[in-house]
């Protein structure tokens, strides 16, 4: 669209949007723009046409009503954490924050639930229940920023999420607004909802199908205790026989995260973990529950992690210790950040038996690109975080580094993995998603968008990608005659 | 259809499946058809076009596409253990039954998972991942007999689903085929798949989307340890508040069941399960884990029991008792039916807070009724089980039974609740579908319905009605402006 044209538009839609939600919030200057033209996937920027900060539900159906009149496609915005570009604005879009819908409206301890807006961030949920003795189990990296909105958008999940499960499981309900203006309520609040599970359909469904307004989530017991144990290991593939050695005792750890030399050194340097920084990897295994079983598991987890080979295994001597564990991997991202330019981030998952040959291919791609892989993964799921480390100065490098995080995904999609794990396809791997899924199935996902969405007006261009786009980028998903997906020929 | 064209369009149907399945799978004759005419919900029976069995999923593909040339109805049907007629035939319509499909694929201990045919009944998936330590979690009443593939269709739960989830929390993988022949797989295997939920938005719908062909379940390690209190009260109400004391320990039982006077009584004639037959309510609460985790636990529940007003609490003193204790508990329907011609099961979700208040009207129903009503149900979850008794040779008894039945589902989605907990919508409840849902959400059910099959031939008339079926029953949902639905307005 031409500037001129861009502008009359923009100053049309912004006198309509001030008469619903007043005059400063709905941004439409260059400046008041442009810290909304990223989200946390920060290779990608676009300037939003406006960028508009409803008070409630109501402003956001209003807001959404004109939108739909006018077709102006709208894209929703929690706290701009994600990692996928999910939030990333369109030049003749709406973006839609969700900021000042950021009240705890109820917590209720004899349900064990508490109903949020979508603006609130993840970790508040867990303050607010701490006094009844509850929290939020979710825990991305991101939970001090992140919103439970964006959470359920894409379907966030955390170092925890092996025990506890990611966002799906851990919802009740979820009220939002379509883009038609009407409000409706997913989910029972209870068990098993009559009728279709809209509520899992609506969740990491990265704001295509309605604007969420309201989030009602289930709390759980804070655990009597949690105890971490650290392995070091002198080879990656050992660490990642590790993994299944672990699970295979029947002991579901909380949290169990693995660390390759690169990201110990870098987290190390960053915030003195205490991690043994001439190992090859290290693994993270977090045990929780009551006192006496905790004692059991971690004393199991020990010796089961040295017969498996580990160099040492330390376990948290308080919970100081213990913090300091896990600062390190929390950390790991940033500090990864300390010492390349710019790094990308993947996410995939894989059946947790083909980590060492993955961690190999994934060893062997750096070696042929040159570029330095650092991994930093929820192991106990087989969720990789890859991150591959360039220099956007260096002409060619970014796109290089695309190049080898797309064969990476690949690379899960063909051992029987997926895509993603918990940061969604947004922009990012829609590419990807030609490779992951077939053409029939691609089309069924059209056919639900347009159930709530007919004229694709909510967050277009993500997600899912048209069987154009997939014919373009050449990657179409290859299948025999009875449609069997390889993504699942696991065994 | 007149008789003449039924039988007509059965010959000629039959010889097109026969083709595909062999002569002696395809059941056509009066005496073949009988014992599929109804299921679990006894009170409705039709004697179906026909019954085909197929060996395998090729098989369900020729057999659905050439319905669907035909425009022929089908209704899938797994163990007919279903208690919301989910199952029950259309006299114009083929029965697919999955009793063939009864293999176990694969059980993969290194990711804790099982591959399985539909028809592979639930407790066999337990038997064979024993070996490895390992079991699934979800465990219907009807658990001996029920399959796998019924337990998806209607998201089945059981004793253990307050800690361990339903079906749905329970699953990985779905391959089904839609009414076109098409195969497809639905849900990564892993953990948050790219792209819309379809995996949950398949599961508890009740056959109207596809028919499974194979279901990948997660396994779980066997607890080390299970223990049960048995706890005794002199009223109802008091065993409602004492559910909520548990729960707000931060205890998570495995299950907590509670069972009323006349269930006690009916279930001790039947089984001896040691319970004290002078009680009001018993509540069972079991706990399991770890050895030591489980001995303090269980210390905690019986005390909490006690301070909250039981007259006698008793923890099972071997495995011997434990299974005895439980016994009384899963004989309970059976045991009602020993009492009482005939009895009907309703199946409805409450939030925990609203337990006192809905017995107690529940017992005024019974009064004004004059049926005698017995309670035997999933406290924990807030998942009743009213069984309403009475005598389906007394003229309007039946329909006595219905109304009664119909009033406590309203009651539950004006409390707050809905209409199912794990029973599915099936024939049973699909009135009652008008009173939880607006028409808006109904239409956006029949919307998602079509993606999958355009045409209606899967389950017609089951699960989610018409909007003209809503009108003619006249208990359409009403709701304000903004459409907040009444069931969730639960603090």
């Amino acid at each position: 669209m031409a500037d001129s044209d861009l502008t009359k538009q923009r100053s049309a839609l912004a006198a309509l949007l001030r008469k619903v939600v007043g005059g400063q919030h709905v941004l439409s200057s260059a400046e008041e723009l442009r810290p909304y033209e990223c989200d946390g996937l920060s290779a990608y920027c676009v300037v939003p046409l406006l960028v508009v900060l409803p008070a409630d539900a109501a402003e956001v159906q209003d807001i959404l009503r004109i939108c739909h009149a006018q077709q102006v496609p709208v894209v929703a915005r929690g706290a701009g954490t994600g990692l996928s570009g999910g939030a990333l604005p369109l030049e003749n879009g709406v973006l839609l924050s969700l900021a000042r819908l950021n009240q705890i409206i109820a917590v209720d301890a004899n349900n064990s639930c508490a109903r949020v807006q979508p603006g609130v961030r993840n970790l508040a949920i867990s303050e607010a229940a701490r006094p009844h003795g509850l929290y939020y189990a979710p825990d991305p990296s991101s939970q001090i920023a992140c919103s439970i909105g964006g959470n359920v958008a894409e379907n966030a999940g955390g170092v925890h999420c092996l025990k506890y499960g990611l966002t799906v499981n851990n919802l009740l309900a979820l009220e939002l607004i379509t883009i038609e203006g009407e409000r409706v309520r997913l989910g029972g609040g209870g068990l098993d909802g009559p009728g279709y599970d809209l509520l899992a359909l609506a969740t990491g469904s990265e704001g295509m199908l309605g604007i969420l307004v309201e989030v009602m989530v289930k709390l759980l017991p804070i655990p009597q205790r949690a105890q971490v144990a650290m392995a070091a290991f002198d080879a990656v593939e050992t660490a990642g026989q590790a993994v299944a050695d672990i699970i295979a005792t029947g002991i579901l750890p909380a949290g169990l995260e693995m660390m390759d030399g690169l990201s110990i050194r870098a987290a190390e340097d960053f915030v003195h973990a205490g991690y043994p920084t001439s190992a090859a990897a290290i693994l993270l295994c977090e045990v929780d529950g009551g006192n006496e079983e905790v004692s059991e598991d971690i004393a199991q987890v020990r010796e089961r992690l040295l017969e498996s080979g580990a160099t040492e295994v330390r376990t948290a001597s308080d919970d100081a210790e213990r913090s300091r564990f896990w600062a390190g991997r929390k950390a790991a991202f940033p500090a990864v950040g300390r010492i390349s330019p710019d790094y990308y981030c993947m996410d995939g998952t894989i059946p947790r038996k083909h980590l060492p040959r993955v961690l190999g291919e994934i060893a062997r791609y750096s070696e042929q690109s040159g570029l330095r892989i650092a991994n930093v993964f929820h192991a106990g799921d087989g969720n990789l975080h890859p991150l591959i480390l360039y220099d956007a100065n260096n002409p060619g490098e970014l796109e290089l580094a695309e190049t080898v995080g797309g064969r990476i995904l690949e690379l899960c999609v063909e051992v029987g993995g997926s895509i993603t794990g918990e940061h969604g396809v947004g922009l990012e791997k829609i590419n990807q998603m030609c490779a992951q899924f077939p053409p029939e199935e691609l089309e069924m996902f059209h056919a639900i968008k347009a159930v709530f969405d007919r004229h694709g007006l909510l967050n277009p261009g993500k997600a899912i990608p048209t069987l154009n786009r997939c014919a373009e980028f050449g990657a179409m998903h290859i299948h025999a005659g009875d449609l069997r997906f390889p993504h699942l020929e696991r065994f």
